[in-house]
């Protein structure tokens, strides 16, 4: 899904051409055109005649994406950044490495300072910088703007769209009319992912956020879009004003430097007490933007509201999309 | 939607008969069994034919059950308590009046002493007896488990089915693929309910349980079963074994008295990372009991799981007939 | 919906500029943005700082869509035909009327002969021009190049998403995991309007195609995109192939002149044998194609495809669009 | 699915014990309960300590029921049924073969016949009958009850369940908010076996019903129960009202022979033109019953309705235990 998810934001991408696809032995020789296409509407016409490659770095162009499986990805991605590739990564293998950015380019593109710590510790020619879990996304997104207050417990309660599982990912059976209650490793990401993203590049490495943090996954019957529950205790005490006001002033490198895929703005503020919704807003804006809404005191940590983001576009291929834009425009690829 | 569920639950009780149903001017005079069945199957044969009364203390039995909607519970539930009817409500509109006990049998039978100082106070010849909010029943049974280890703090996240909404409810085209951020009134409900019924009757009131809650409400494309993801800080630190411990030995006066419609046991602990879940718990058991899963440590608040019961049956029409069943076994009716 | 649908059309149409939004009593000289926007996004800035102005002829422009309910769709745009306005309307009151063109631009432009008709007969110095219930234009466009072989039976089942019962509609607790095996009028709808439709326009009124035809409509979980299993006996004895051919060579006057909202094809055969499907193809090419897949012989009636089309867009709002373009292509508005 | 819905109801079963479960070699030696189970509630406890056997003929009890998988299906049922053993199988393989009863007790327990020329032909010690696939069952039970008439075409067109693909079977992806107009192989298993079925035993084999039949099978988003859409013709011309009174009389050998599993009446006629709906109406009277509504005129084939069977029950794993009680009752077993 995300693959073909990158594939779709390539063509006709302002600043990348796509030049070089590869898969799996299996895939191998085929047309892509002839591989099941899952995302709505066909795949584009001048990609379904390209050959598909089998991935390894000799013919592969300067600037790779990476939506590999884990069980495969540790291996090939170190393969292409040996071999001088930049790897822009959304498998997780990678993530919690610490010479590897996690890197979300509203919010930490200092952190691609440690792309040559990488190198140097590695022995890497290339390069690889990776994303987030998609939930990790759209909940770090939101905490980012609130840090100028000091972030210090955070709990979530996530309810996850299905394509976040891949294809076939689950079962009609198990979903239609149903929640399930637990999303395999998705909880322990959450919690790690997001205090390495708003932590501070401190010498050779990445210092984790102090704050705690606990997360609940489930998976419910929506296609796209995950919307997720956030409670939120600060040290400082501001008013629920202070915070939209954060939120809605909330800006990054994206938007600074005008990358093609900058949603603008990055956090959309719904007044609506029924919305974001999944089906309404996931894809909006190109599905780049993190939607929030229903903020109100929580009488236990202080601040409570909505988060909605799109898993697949702003949660994965959007967000590997975005790292490599920023890349470019650092002229680091 | 929980009316006729309290007709389908009373059709072969074992204590009660069903002798008298009665409704709006609307449907006043017409065959039960005209009125369209909103439940799967008919409506039971010894049912259809009965004639629909007029709401009003006249002929009614001593014992009436009231689904009001909450527009007129008040007036009318208060008609048949000055008559000297006991009231066994549904309605929202009398569950924080400090005279009217808040009754989940299984956690606070004594509140039924409120009864005659009700009976003093609003000068009623008969009774009031309110069941709580669906969520806050399922949520308060697992806290009443834990009230050992001394509740502090409690973060609820609600995934909640659209059968909680009546009918017609919720539009389609809303729920459809779809999460809804928000249900009108239901985390006020759940705050302030289950510190009621946590609460300690002193002399002539409950004092409310001082733990701080705070709830989040969506709903979810999901039939019938609430879903509830919990944090919760408790002033003694126990082990996760002990919590499952005092999950696993939780009983009450239902268990204890035998009433007909008491699960046992009313909390069902599954140790199956997947569940408990909607299509496949909610029903077991006659609806009656609550399922706990997923307990696991808290990394902010100290512990977590997850919760599942049905709405319409134990958080709701079941409810109130587990109430009347204990004012029947204590010869209150 | 249809209404928003149409709203969400006209902005940054190349040929009309909305200038004037009409809505009933309650709605009447409130900010169009003020009402409750049902489609995926915000409705459009520009229009939402509208004002909606009362239903009635006076200040309208002299083309006007209507998306009228069918309780005062008759009355309303028979003020505004006699006022001179050319009322391009979705409501069904005057479909089957002799002397108002059921007007699908692909497959009988000629029929807008009956306008100096209706004029003259109905003392009209505007004119109504309807376009067809949205599952009958999806069947009629495959018939209609069926046409060339003689179209002598036909069987169709619908499988009709939630979105065309607009809102609310259908209820959550009726839908979710369910089928609905009816919907009020449809099937007499489709059976009448398609023979209208494919109807042959002599002297002053259309004489109804003789074919059999036969309806099921039942009601899926699926919110935009109807499909429909149509079996069809032909005069002719003609092979797949050809029928394929003339799917394929399908074509009329929208696509003849360019208007802008013609889809090109306007049938979309689909070789996969598990497509169309709803979420995959029905908003395709901007929701206007007819999609068509799984032709094969019917060992009934010869021959057995599957429809989709989006039923509020083509179905709907896009065809009483496309219906203007005409108008205005012949410049008769 | 079909395997545990079996469980299910052997548990409990008046007339036979299970005492021998077996499966792949991959679960051999282990516990039933320690397999996922996939139904609602639990798996019974008296089978959960129960072992799984190898699937071979040895310790084998006389009366099998076989709900294995195609792949290994024909080789496995031909083992048990050489070495002696009853083999009342819902796979597909032996469907079709002129020695084997496809057998609906309520049409055709005459096809019983075929067992000592099965046994004489294969030269089987033991025997193998099997029911029809879900949607043919549904389809033939209706067309039994009009065999009077004269059957001559039939249309159908289905709309059916997640359920009848197995486990994980169709991806949540695929299934969401979507509708899929194929599935594999069942248009033509419902063409053939229905013909089959109603087909007269003649001398040593069964003569194909003479009816032309047409199906279009499409899958939706329901979990359990399949709806169909059903035309006919009649050789016959008779009143909707004679064919109702068909419906409500129909009735064969295991209402006559009180099988326990017996629905009474086979055919329940609705008069509500929005039923049968699955999750309404699959699963009352033990979801063995197969529902008829909406029957009317059809102004191409003379008739049409709509039918709706359990398809996990009625369908398939219900459908083999009527078939083994009707084994018992006349003692072939």
């Amino acid at each position: 899904m995300v693959g073909q998810q990158l594939v779709a934001q390539l063509v006709n991408h302002p600043w990348f051409q796509l030049t070089w696809i590869a898969g799996s032995e299996r895939s191998e020789g085929r047309r892509y055109g002839e591989l099941p296409w899952r995302l709505a509407g066909r795949v584009p016409n001048e990609i379904a005649k390209r050959s598909v490659e089998r991935a390894r770095p000799g013919a592969a162009p300067q600037l790779v994406f990476s939506a590999l499986d884990a069980a495969v990805a540790a291996e090939l991605e170190t393969a292409f950044a040996t071999a001088g590739h930049a790897v822009v990564s959304n498998a997780r293998n990678f993530r919690m490495d610490p010479a590897v950015p996690l890197l979300i380019p509203e919010i930490n593109p200092d952190h691609l300072g440690l792309v040559p710590i990488q190198q140097k510790r590695k022995k890497w020619r290339g390069a690889i910088i990776t994303n987030p879990n998609c939930s990790t996304v759209f909940l770090s997104m939101a905490l980012a703007a609130l840090r100028e207050f000091q972030v210090k417990r955070v709990l979530v309660t996530t309810l996850q769209a299905v394509s976040g599982a891949g294809y076939p990912g689950v079962s009609a059976l198990d979903m239609l009319g149903n929640v399930l209650p637990s999303i395999e490793g998705e909880e322990e990401k959450i919690e790690a992912e997001t205090r390495k993203i708003l932590g501070r590049l401190e010498g050779e490495s990445v210092m984790m956020h102090p704050l705690e943090i606990s997360a609940q996954a489930t998976r419910v019957p929506v296609a796209d879009g995950h919307t997720e529950a956030v409670s939120v205790e600060l040290e400082q005490r501001v008013s629920c004003e202070e915070i939209l006001e954060a939120f809605r002033e909330f800006s990054g490198a994206p938007q600074l430097c005008g990358l093609p895929s900058a949603p603008d703005p990055p956090l959309e503020y719904h007044e609506e007490v029924n919305r974001p919704q999944p089906r309404l807003d996931a894809e909006t804006n190109g599905g780049m933007a993190v939607h929030i809404g229903r903020l109100r005191p929580c009488p236990v940590l202080g601040y409570k509201f909505i988060l909605l983001g799109h898993n697949t576009i702003r949660g994965a291929a959007g967000a590997a999309l975005l790292n490599a834009e920023l890349l470019a425009a650092r002229e680091m690829v």
